[in-house]
C-alpha cells in the first residue's frame, strides 16, 4: 500500500513538472509566433515610407507635397476602414459559399482570451497588407488627382474591393478550397491595387502635355522625369527591406505549423527566394533597358527590382532558389515591356509605372506557381514538376476573377466619383501643381524650380 | 530494495529530464525576451531619425545641417551620459523614498550573469527612450540655438532631469507606488520633452521676423514653411514605425508576465491600439485643418498623426481600439489648436510644433487612462468604466508632478546656459543661417536657394 | 508481475511527455534562432539604403543618380555572384588547409532538412555581409568610375576576394584555427572593403579639379562637399540602426550556444558596447575636428560615428561598456586624422573618406579585440587584461594577411579593368556629371543647380 502510495505521489508530481514544461512551451510558442507577426507587419508598415518615397521621387517636385499627403492619408483612412468594415468581410464568419465574411466589424473587446486571440495577433499584420494594396494606386493616378476624390476612392478598395477578394483566397473562401496558391499576395494584394491603378489611370486620363498632336496628326509621347532619384531609390530600397516581412511572415507562424512544415527553414527559405527575385529583377530590368534605350536607365531598373520582388510574392514558399532566379528576371524584362506597352500603345499615363509594376508582374508571379512550383508537402506542384496544368488552370482562374471583380468594381467606383465630387483637378490646378493648388504650399520653400517642370 | 532502487533510478532519470526541459524553456524564455527588447530598442533608435527628418523637413534650408547635427548629437552625448549617470539615477538603489536612485554609475561588468543580467537587458532598451525625451527639444529651440549650448542641455536632460522623473514612475519610485499608469512614456517621455521645449522656445525668443509690428502697434505673425515636405512625411513615417516598438515592446517581456497577463496578446493588442490612434489623428488634425484653414494643411495632419501617437502612449495597453479612435482623433484636434494657440495666443515661437504635439497631448494621454481606462487586472479603470475619480486623480498628480519638476530644472538650466556661455547666436549669425555660422558648410552645395529664406 | 507493468507504462507514459517537450524546445530554439537571424539579416540589408544615402549626400548633385544606381546594382549582382560561388568558397568543404571552401555553389535544393538548414538559415544574414564589404568600395570611387566597370569589380569581390578571405576567419580556416577573433567583421567585412575601396581610388586617380598646381608649383588640395547633408545624417542613422544586427546578430544563435555563453545576454552585451563606441566616435571626431579645423565640422562627425561603429565590430563581444567608449573615441579621433592624411599626404582622392572609416578603423578595431579583449570564456585576453601579447599578435598576423590578400587581389582587378574595358569616364563626362553622361538623366530634374558643381 505504501509503495503504491509514494508510486502515485511519484506520478503525480512528475506529470505536474512535465506538463507545466508543456504549456510553458506552448505559451512560448504563442508568444514567439506574435512577435514573429510584429516582426512581419512593422516591415510591412514601413512599406508605405517606401511608396510614399518612389512615387515622390518619379513624379514631379510641384507635387511632392500632394503625393506624400495621399500616400500618409490612404494608410490612415485605410486602417480605420480595415478596422470598422473591412476585417469583419475578410475574416469574418463566411457566407454565401466563400464569397465574403459576416462579422466582426467594429471588432476589439478588451478581453484578451484565446477566442479574441485571432483578431489581436493578426490584425496589424492584415491592415498593412490591405494599405498596401490601396496605396498602389496613389503612383499611377498622381499629378493630376483630387485630394478629397483620392481619400473617397481609398476608404472603399479597404473596406470593401480589397478584403473581399482576400477573403475568397485567405479567409478560407471559395479560391482558397480550389487549391489556388498565393502565399503573399501577388493577387491579394499586388494586382487588386494595379488593377485599381490601371483603371484609375485610364479613367482619368493622361497629364496634360503628355499626349500631344502635332500638325500631321502623330501623337508625340513625352516623358517627364521624376525631380528627385535619390528619393525614388531609397523608397525602393525601403520596399525590399519590407518585404523581407511581406513574403518571409505570410508563413503566419515561426513555430512548426499545421501541415508539418518546418516552419523556421521556411521562412529562411522565403528570405532566400525573395532576395535572389529581387536582384535578378533588378539585373534583368537594367539588362533589357540598356539594350532597349542604349542606357542603363535608372527608374527602370528600379521598376525591374520591384518587379522581382511582385513576382516571386506568389511562389516565394513553393521554389527553389534557381526557379526564383529565372522568374525575377523574366519580371524585371517583363516590366520595362510592360512600362513601354501601357505609354506607347494603350496610351494610359501611369507616372511611375504602378501597373505594370503591380498587375503585369502580379500577374506573371501568380502564374509562375502553376509552372515552378515544387512543393508536394503542400500540394502545389507546377508544370515544370509534373503537376501538370491543373495547378496553372487553378492560379489563372484567380487571376481572372480577382480581376474582374476588381476592375469592374474599380470601374464603377472611379466613375461614381467622376459624376459627382469630380476625379481631376481643373487643368490651371494642374498646371500650377497641385501643391500650390490644393494644399496652399510648396514642398521646397525656398529652393528654385523652373516654372515649367 | 531492488524495485526501490529501480524507481528511485527512474525517479532520477526522468526529474533530470523534466528539469532539463523546464530549464530550456526558461532559458528560451530570456532568448525570447532579450530579442524581444532588442527589436523594441531598434525601433525605437530609428526614432531619432525620423525626428531628424522632421525636424529638418518643417524648418529652413539654411540650418538644415546645424539641425541635422544637433539630433545626431543630442543622441550621441544623451548615450554616454545615460552611461555615466543617468541609468543610476533611474534604476539604482532607490533613496527618499521612491525620489531617486544611488548606484550603478558607469555600470556594465564584463561578468554575464543573473545579476547583471537586467542592465544588459534593458540598457539598451532604456537609452533610446532617453534619448527621444532629449531630441524633441531641438525642433522647438530651432534655428536660432548655439550648437555648443544645446550640448550643454542635452547633457543635463539625460543624465539628470529625465532619469529623475523617471524614476519616479519607472523605477519603482513614488509615483508608481500610488497607481500613476504610464505604459510606454506620455508623461515620463513626451511630456518631459515637450516642457523643455516650450520652456526652451520660451526663453530664446522667437525667430527673426516672426512676430513684426506694423506702424498701428499690431503683431503681424510670419508663417516659416519649412523647407521640404517629404522630409518631414519620411520623419513621420519613421516615427509612426519605430512607436510600434515604443509602444509594445513596453511590455518589457514577449513571455508570459509576472500579472498573469498573456503577454503575446498585450504586445499584438498595443499594436492595435497604437496604429489605431495614429490614424484617427491624423484624420482629426486633417478634418480640424481642413475646416479651420480652408485647406488640408500638410503639416498640420503630420503633426496630427504624431498626436495620437503621443496620446496613445500612456494608455495604449489599458484602452479598447475602439477607444484609441476617440483618443487619438482628439488628439488630432488638440494638436491643431494647440499650434494656433501657442503661436498665436501666447506667441511663443515653436518652429516644428514640438510642444504641441509632445506636451499637449502627452498630458492628454496620460489623463486618458483615467478616462477610458478599462484593465481591471491591472488596477487601472477609468472615470467611463465605473472606476470614478481615483485613477483620473492619479494620473492628474503625476502630470503636474512630473511638470513642474521638468518645468523649473528646464528654467533653471536655460537661464543658466543663457547667462553664462549663452544660448541664441548672434542676429546676423541667425539671418546667414546657421549651417554657415556654426558649421561653415552648406547643405545643400550647388543648388539655388532663395537669399532671404 | 502486474506492480511491474504499472511501472514500466508510467515510465513510457512520462518519458514520451518529457521528451515531446525536449523536442518541442529544441524546435522553438531553431525557430527563434531563424527569426533571430533573420531581424539581423534585414537590419544589415538596410544598411545599403544607408550607404546609398551618406554617399550621395557627400558627393556633388551632377553624380546622384550614377551613386545610388551603383549601391543598388553592386547588391543585386553581389546577391547572385553570392549564391552562384561566394557561398560554396566562404562556406564549402574547406580544402587547402583552411583556404577555401570547394562545394554548395549555386546552392538550395527544394528539400528542408537538417541537411540543408545551415544553408537556408544561414545564406541571407550571410549575403548581406557580403554585400556591405561590396558596397564600401563604390563611395572612394564616386564621381569618376564607369558604371559597367564598377559592376566588373562588384562581382569579382563577392564572389571571390571577399568569400575565400572570409572563410578563413568565418569559414573555419587557418585564422580561425589560430585563434583570430573578429566577432561582425572589422576585418572580415570593413577592411576588405576598405582596402578595395583605397586601391580602387589609387588606380582611378583624383577626380578632375581636385589636386591643382599653381604657378610656383604648388599643390592646391580642393574639397568638393557633398550636396545634400540630411542625405549623409540619414543614411549615418539607417547604418546605425542596421549595425545593430550587423553586431549583435553575429551571435549567430538567439539561444544558449554552444560555448556556454549565455547567448541572450551577449546579444545585450553587444547591443551596449555598439550604442557606446558609434556615440564616443561622433564625440571623438567632433571634439578633434572642433579643435583642428576651429569648427563642429558635420561630415567628419559623422564619419566619426561609422568610425566609432567600424572599430568595435571586431572587439564589441568581448569588451566592457567601458572600453568600448575607449575604442569608439579614439576610433572617432582617428578617423578625422586619416582623412586628412589620405588627402592631404597620400593625396589619393577619397570623395567620402571610406578608406578612413571602413579600413583605418577596421584595422585598428581588430587590433584593439588584442588590447582591450577580456573575455576568458571565449579565450580571447588582451594586453590589458593579462592576456601578453599572443592575442594582439594574432590579430595582426589576420590584419596583414587578409589586408595582403584583398590589397594585392583588387590591384590586379582594377588594373585588368582598366587596361581592358576602362575604368574611368571621359575628362568631358566626369565634367558633365556621370547622370546625364551615363544614364542620360537627371537626378534632380526641375531644380536651378550650378552649373559647376
Amino acid at each position: 500500500m505504501q509503495r503504491k502510495n509514494f508510486i502515485l505521489a511519484l506520478f503525480m508530481m512528475i506529470m505536474v513538472t512535465s506538463l507545466f514544461a508543456q504549456e510553458s512551451v506552448e505559451s512560448l510558442g504563442f508568444s514567439l509566433d506574435v512577435v514573429w507577426l510584429f516582426i512581419g507587419a512593422i516591415l510591412v508598415f514601413i512599406m508605405q515610407a517606401g511608396f510614399a518615397m518612389v512615387e515622390t521621387g518619379l513624379t514631379r517636385a510641384k507635387n511632392a507635397t500632394n503625393i506624400t499627403m495621399k500616400n500618409v492619408m490612404d494608410f490612415c483612412f485605410g486602417v480605420i476602414m480595415y478596422w470598422m468594415i473591412g476585417w469583419g468581410f475578410m475574416y469574418g464568419k463566411d457566407a454565401l459559399g466563400g464569397f465574403i465574411g459576416t462579422d466582426q466589424f467594429f471588432h476589439g473587446p478588451m478581453e484578451l482570451n484565446v477566442e479574441n486571440g485571432n483578431f489581436y495577433k493578426s490584425w496589424f499584420f492584415q491592415v498593412v497588407f490591405a494599405a498596401t494594396s490601396a496605396t498602389i494606386v496613389s503612383g499611377a493616378m498622381a499629378e493630376r488627382t483630387q485630394f478629397k476624390s483620392y481619400l473617397i476612392y481609398t476608404c472603399f478598395i479597404s473596406a470593401f474591393i480589397y478584403p473581399i477578394s482576400g477573403h475568397w483566397v485567405w479567409g478560407e473562401g471559395w479560391l482558397a478550397n480550389l487549391g489556388f496558391h498565393d502565399f503573399a499576395g501577388s493577387t491579394v494584394v499586388h494586382s487588386v491595387g494595379g488593377w485599381a491603378a490601371l483603371i484609375g489611370a485610364m479613367v482619368l486620363g493622361p497629364r496634360i502635355g503628355k499626349y500631344v498632336k502635332n500638325a500631321n496628326g502623330h501623337v508625340l509621347i513625352k516623358a517627364f522625369p521624376g525631380h528627385n532619384i535619390p528619393y525614388a531609390a531609397l523608397g525602393v530600397l525601403l520596399l525590399f527591406f519590407g518585404w523581407f516581412g511581406f513574403n518571409a511572415a505570410s508563413t503566419g507562424v515561426a513555430t512548426v505549423g499545421d501541415g508539418g512544415i518546418w516552419s523556421g527553414l521556411n521562412i529562411a527559405r522565403v528570405s532566400v527566394t525573395t532576395c535572389l527575385a529581387a536582384a535578378a529583377g533588378a539585373i534583368g530590368a537594367l539588362i533589357f533597358s540598356w539594350i532597349w534605350f542604349k542606357k542603363p536607365d535608372c527608374s527602370m531598373t528600379l521598376n525591374g527590382l520591384l518587379a522581382g520582388l511582385v513576382a516571386i510574392t506568389a511562389p516565394c514558399a513553393v521554389v527553389s532558389p534557381g526557379a526564383s532566379v529565372v522568374i525575377g528576371f523574366i519580371g524585371g524584362v517583363l516590366v520595362v515591356a510592360a512600362v513601354e506597352f501601357i505609354d506607347k500603345v494603350l496610351k494610359i499615363d501611369d507616372p511611375v509605372g504602378a501597373s505594370s509594376v503591380h498587375l503585369v508582374c502580379g500577374i506573371f508571379g501568380t502564374i509562375a506557381v502553376g509552372i515552378w512550383g515544387n512543393a508536394p508537402d503542400a500540394d502545389v506542384v507546377g508544370l515544370l514538376h509534373g503537376g501538370g496544368f491543373h495547378q496553372l488552370g487553378v492560379q489563372l482562374l484567380g487571376v481572372v476573377s480577382v480581376g474582374a471583380w476588381t476592375a469592374i468594381l474599380s470601374l464603377i467606383l472611379f466613375l461614381v466619383i467622376k459624376a459627382t465630387v469630380g476625379l481631376r483637378v481643373a487643368p490651371k490646378e494642374e498646371l500650377m501643381g497641385l501643391d500650390i493648388s490644393e494644399h496652399k504650399a510648396e514642398a521646397y520653400t525656398g529652393f528654385q524650380i523652373f516654372s515649367n517642370m
